[in-house]
């Protein structure tokens, strides 16, 4: 083989992935899968409705605008208004991408510089770290720590940042933090008083905040999602990510936007149009649609962005005491759809796991995946390699499932426990 | 605004676009849009169809395999191994895109490292040129020559890389040549000999070959689509592209692929694994059933690879005779659905026109969509800053146009040749 045809250095290292390997382990159709974020609830009636419509228009199956489909984009303003003090320009402010995904990329290469530092809070959606390298930067991390708890029930608001600790990660070369708000992995969502020492920090530092917001809708009972880019100072810094997938349940559509000032939208368009030039115009209008018929009903409890987390924190309920019945500690999430959890406390027998280099939550799921019939997500795949053994007892559990798979799982569970006792 | 929060260098003047300048023009409904490659016939019936129904299915509304949906590798595997001398490996030897423009973009960032240089031939496809410069990469840029013609017609095939030029460009940092058979927007079909000096030349020198192959199937009598890979020593250094929205005349699906050895593609997969991580899951899943549909008859004349060709080669016909009416000299495309002609015999006057710092074919074109309401794209668009003066005198007309299309610029052309006499 010949040397000069190898791979570019900036990919160089960036090749594992954890969804590639839990995704395929748990693709046995005896695994209940409560690994990666895939609902398998029905998606809303009229979102797949609109698409087969839409599929048989033919002007609709061909390009639409590089940079949003118009009738997406004045529906996402329209949306958007609601919630900032200023109106949005939909041509200008907005960009559609493929995914929350596209979005993220877009922002980091659009903005971010080779050398330039990046604050990354951990755990994080896995994909941050690797994009932030691709661009030449430096990730910088800081951990959501554990206050300790006594007795009561432990929640993801138990999760939070040192004040001092992230002054200190700012310096003249931060060029961004990457926050998520509700959190994946842990559930947390961050309060008006938290966000205000990250706005701070960011303006004092003039720092850019890219803030993946794809679970804004599904916040639980006494929490309330705030967009950091409402706050003094902010929206001029800051990109707000969204997504088709989380917001109507069908992840497979890879729809996504930035929402943010045109100084920095137009960047994210330079990417745009040098990778992948425009996105799907089915999806798009099939999406469009979807959301002026929730954008009309948002006050009613029949608006999927107050129903689907109605629905969910049902789930979120059950799947909470099924752990504790299995003897864990969940901790319960205030947002999103996941429910991390130590299984160290299983004191699970790996002895006989192969690969005894990779942390011990990778080595449990593998476990409980082959033994159990259970699949779910390794957390240290959120942390970078020096800090994975902080998280690697914790295990992640998807519960954006309908009830027959919790009923499954809810089996299994129970076999489970019987053994131990 | 701050000085901190700007643009990364790697997008610096990449911002500029011709399809998006000439997309905006071409919307007003009253002008006969020729412009942008975009069907305005109907894709087949069972296309759209597979798509409707395939919305309905829960599932296939969910995230799928990231570097392809099952189904549509393995029907691309099945389909592209009657062309080569090796099976596919599915999995590992196909990467599923957001689009050819993704696999292009996948390709450049997985391979083509800072310093490097790629040759890239003129006129070219508008986005090989920014795509490169993101890499930090150097183009270097050759073009096609046409013979003098002398009475008989000009056909793309008169347009030609003269080897001893083209051999030039090469060296020992050349990492990557980047080729367009049928060529988009000349026509030409590459010959088996042309192609074997570019081969040639790859093997001497170590080179990568990035096949665009978007109109692999739109080649008209009496010519041929050859493949660069399966020339011997071709396949283990090209990657080869492909696109849905050429194939089946959706260019709003945005879903294509890449082909060839595990030990590049694997390459592209980690930049895909790290920009938008998984394409639409419906659209893929429609596009595998459309496939098998073709693929079970491709002897068939009702196969679209067939039929479609058979349609537009009439459509060709007929717009070479609207442009000859017109007085000009249209070069007579071999493949692709684009026609190019030298639109300065006209003799249009300019003169009113602003911004005279445009070269000659954006100030024809703008003028001609203001003045005649038939819009085109310049070619010079497709040609670095240096040469824009050498394809100057050049507009690309579309012609995958249904017939009301066809005979609305027909109706202009004979109102604007009843001026002129
Ligand atoms: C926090 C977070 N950001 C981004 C994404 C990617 O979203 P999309 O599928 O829209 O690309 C996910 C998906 O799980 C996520 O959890
Ligand atoms: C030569 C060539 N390559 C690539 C593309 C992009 O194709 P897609 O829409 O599949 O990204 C086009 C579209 O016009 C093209 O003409």
């Amino acid at each position: 083989m010949s040397l000069k045809i190898t791979n570019a250095k900036r990919i160089e290292g960036l090749d594992s992935n954890v969804w590639i390997e839990f995704t395929k382990l748990a693709a046995d159709p005896s695994v209940v899968n409560l690994g990666q974020g895939l609902p398998d609830i029905s998606p809303p009636i009229y979102v797949k409705e609109k698409l087969s419509k839409i599929a048989a228009i033919d002007s609709l199956n061909q390009y639409t605008r590089g940079f949003g489909h118009p009738s997406l984009v004045k529906a996402l303003a329209c949306l958007y208004e609601k919630f900032y003090q200023n109106q949005i320009n939909p041509n200008k402010e907005i960009l559609v991408t493929v995914g929350a995904y596209g979005s993220l990329f877009n922002s980091i290469q659009g903005l971010i510089d080779e050398g330039d530092e990046v604050i990354i809070i951990m755990p994080f959606y896995d994909c941050y770290e690797p994009m932030v390298r691709m661009a030449g930067a430096t990730p910088v991390f800081i951990p959501l720590r554990s206050k300790p708890v006594n007795g009561k029930k432990w929640s993801s608001s138990d999760w939070t940042l040192d004040p001092q600790e992230l002054a200190s990660k700012f310096n003249s070369k931060t060029k961004a933090i990457i926050l998520n708000t509700p959190h994946n992995p842990i559930g947390k969502v961050y309060t008006k008083e938290e966000l205000q020492v990250i706005a701070d920090l960011c303006i004092k530092y003039d720092t850019l905040c890219i803030s993946d917001e794809v679970y804004e809708w599904l916040v639980y009972t006494g929490n309330k999602h705030l967009k950091i880019a409402t706050f003094p100072g902010m929206w001029e810094r800051t990109i707000t990510i969204g997504s088709a997938g989380k917001t109507f349940s069908v992840t497979g559509w890879k729809l996504g936007w930035s929402v943010g000032p045109h100084h920095l939208i137009k960047h994210l368009q330079t990417v745009q149009q040098n990778t992948i030039y425009t996105c799907a115009t089915p999806l798009q209008e099939a999406l469009a649609q979807a959301f002026w018929i929730d954008i009309k009903r948002m006050d009613d409890p029949e608006c999927y962005f107050n129903s689907l987390p109605k629905e969910l924190e049902v789930k979120r309920d059950r799947m909470i005491h099924l752990l504790e019945n299995l003897g864990l500690k969940p901790i319960v999430p205030d947002g999103g759809y996941f429910i991390i959890a130590d299984v160290s406390l299983l004191d699970a027998d790996l002895s006989g796991m192969k690969d005894s280099n990779e942390p011990y939550d990778y080595k449990f799921v593998k476990w409980m995946t082959k033994n159990k019939k259970l699949s779910a997500i390794p957390v240290s795949a959120f942390c970078n390699t020096e800090t994975k053994l902080q998280f690697e007892k914790f295990v992640r559990f998807c519960f954006i499932k309908k009830d027959s798979t919790l009923d499954a799982a809810e089996e299994i569970i129970k076999a489970w426990t019987g053994q131990k006792s």
